[in-house]
């Protein structure tokens, strides 16, 4: 008895070329051409042609295949073939065929190749998931993940994720959502993990968190979910220098790994891939001064101390073909607790960095106040309850040490690198506004 | 003038030995001897001795560091020396130090070497994370995702992430936390995202979802967290069996991994490295069946039906020297969705793992059901609405194939793998029924 054909994944067929394979999968796509039918199959692994020939089947296999419908699920056996012409580079010409479901034509899959609107194709996500441009995204999404998480592991960090259930907010509490924990009393689900990683800075040197965030932001905007992903590195002993170097240096790492590893991928999403292969360091470095004066050369009304909008960030970041770092933001526009520029204390060593091609703000960070006392009057003008800090204040009376670190979103940074115009694409299940389902 | 001396981390000491660095960090610890001191350094990677001898350091520098606090912050110059008798095999010998911020003996670093009680630790989180023996759990548990992904990034499973917040709960809602989403709309926090990753499986082949979970379990049990992390990996075309193999080679994955990786933390935790040596494939594998027996013969009382409690767990896998797999359980105790076992449908194809050394379950799962009309009877004798299932039927209607696959929750196994009594020193920043803070 011949030894039974082995079973591979699409993406491996290359490493199978004449051999009797079988791939599991579904159909995405079929056309025929009298007596040779070509079944389009995909296993989530890729999408590879198969060959049908009606002479060299038993008829039952050829009847069944020619008349399949899409999203079929089914197993083929058959030969695989080198044909340079493929989209992959090889096919399978079909030796056999089981279908395990048959997707009947008077209820056919909803999504056809036909136009759908954006409020069915998100209603019907759990499905769309499987359309070869959704699949590409998420797939560059998965590489970036892997590349920000290599990154840090293999310069020092220690992974320490932060709580997402965080007591009574302070900042205010309302873009937070408020969740009922036991007996009536009130949690809040997390916007950042920056306070905490800094005290796992002064415990590790170099952290970092990498999770869910949250935030019940009205806005209905392309670049706003209600929950989002973020990394959040953090360091102690570091400038805000330190902390450019190292964005610039996992934003360059990101870019590298998906131009390594995604050619197809961002194929798929038609993605003009020059305009990633000049995003290395060093990247333009400027002031919120220098960046208040392109707006107003470009026509803008900002005044100076004025914090930007998504606008804004769009006109200054049309100016550069790779990340621009904007730093020195006014003091009084940016977060409690960053440091002042201690020979200008009107502006904070804080540092934004907007993506090239319109994709605005996809990181932001800086120096954190070490001083106990300047943290203490920062606190008390900002009308903070200092209880609720206490633990955040021992972080100075402790060993305090200058330190710093930035937050980026991962679904922005996937919408700027798939070239995306709205980030809802850019996760599996996207929560805004008025989506929650499926 | 000389080149001045390098910044390095404790943990690169060994590439220096000879050379004049800098370390940047914080008095561990100080012992002193006459006109001798030695400062413990720590600086997030390792704890390094440094020698400061009076007579050959100026007078103002020693004075400093003889009466160092704890938790004072510094930057050490000296040079690097090879100490066999050393923790790391090194020491540092001061040629200079810099204190940053000297704690002062009025309001001490408030985590002595003295016992606290477990709550006072717990209150101080974002201090005790500094102490030599939760570092070590901490980076334990890096260690451990890092191999997970690693693990799942290189068989072909695509990282897809599935929601938090998730639409109106079906299967009883008590154990879910409620959030208040805008305009008076309630969701729930995930409690897994099983469901999701079916439709992300028929998408991508293989996908895992990794990401916190939520329970609204008033237990008070020493393997309980409101808030845990959990990946989740599913397969389409699998089988139980499939599923028992790919968990089986993923544990043994991380065990191995943490072993290379990990000693120095092993050994600050005091762990028998000998019971986690062993934990190899092939892994036992009993039924349910077989496990009732072994409970009885021990003098439990349980009757075939009955779902298993964390005391009948420890018994079962005392047993064993390595994890054990324990399948078919029945249906009835079982989630709805789970396939019965076709030759014996009174049984599920579902599976768990039990950890050794009394640590329980530390995985879950098993096979789903494939077939449409047995999954609509399953929602309707489980008196679930199936239109809040809709999407998820869906993926029974369109190309349904066998599939299956399991979560581990994270904090249970580094607690297994760091031997600890209890899951609360296995995450940074705990919650529990009455723990919200820090």
């Amino acid at each position: 008895m011949a030894d039974s054909p082995v079973i591979i994944r699409v993406s491996d067929a290359g490493k199978h070329a004449g051999e009797s394979v079988v791939i599991r999968g579904w159909l995405y796509n079929l056309r025929r051409s009298g007596k040779i039918a070509f079944p389009l199959v995909r296993d989530g692994s890729g999408i590879i042609q198969c060959v049908a020939v009606k002479s060299s089947l038993p008829e039952q296999v050829f009847e069944q295949i020619k008349d399949l419908t899409q999203e079929s699920s089914l197993t083929v056996t058959g030969k695989v073939r080198a044909e340079p012409r493929a989209p992959g580079g090889y096919e399978v010409d079909v030796e056999d065929c089981r279908v395990l479901q048959r997707v009947p034509e008077s209820e056919p899959y909803p999504i056809t190749p036909k136009d759908h609107g954006i409020d069915f194709l998100m209603d019907h996500r759990h499905l769309w998931l499987r359309s070869r441009r959704q699949h590409a995204i998420i797939r560059v999404r998965h590489q970036v993940i892997r590349a920000i998480r290599d990154y840090f592991d293999s310069n020092g960090f220690t992974l320490v994720d932060t709580p997402i259930f965080t007591p009574a907010a302070c900042e205010g509490t309302t873009t937070l959502f408020e969740v009922d924990y036991f007996e009536g009393e009130k949690v809040y689900l997390t916007q950042s993990g920056q306070l905490y990683n800094e005290a796992t800075a002064m415990a590790f040197g170099k952290t970092y968190c990498f999770g869910p965030t949250f935030r019940a932001e009205k806005s209905k905007t392309r670049r706003h979910l209600t929950e989002f992903w973020m990394v959040e590195p953090e360091m102690a002993y570091a400038t805000i220098e330190d902390v450019k170097n190292v964005a610039e240096e996992m934003i360059s790492f990101v870019v590298s790994r998906v131009l390594e590893n995604c050619r197809p991928e961002l194929a798929v999403l038609e993605r003009d891939v020059s305009k990633l292969e000049c995003v290395k360091a060093p990247f333009p470095r400027i002031t919120y001064d220098d960046a208040v004066k392109i707006l107003q050369k470009k026509g803008s009304e900002i005044q100076w101390g004025g914090d930007f909008g998504g606008t804004d960030e769009t006109l200054i970041c049309e100016e550069f073909d790779r990340p621009v770092m904007v730093d020195r933001y006014p003091t009084a526009v940016k977060a409690f607790y960053m440091q002042p520029d201690p020979e200008r204390p009107e502006v904070a060593l804080g540092v934004d960095v907007l993506a090239p091609e319109g994709h605005g703000e996809i990181v932001g960070g800086g120096q954190r106040i070490h001083d106990l006392d300047l943290l203490m009057s920062r606190i008390k003008e900002n009308n903070l309850p200092p209880e609720a800090f206490n633990w955040y204040i021992d972080l100075r009376r402790y060993g305090s040490v200058p330190h710093g670190g930035f937050g980026m979103g991962i679904e922005r940074c996937v919408g700027w690198l798939c070239g995306l115009e709205h980030v809802r694409e850019t996760i599996a299940f996207p929560r805004m506004i008025y989506r929650t389902r499926p």
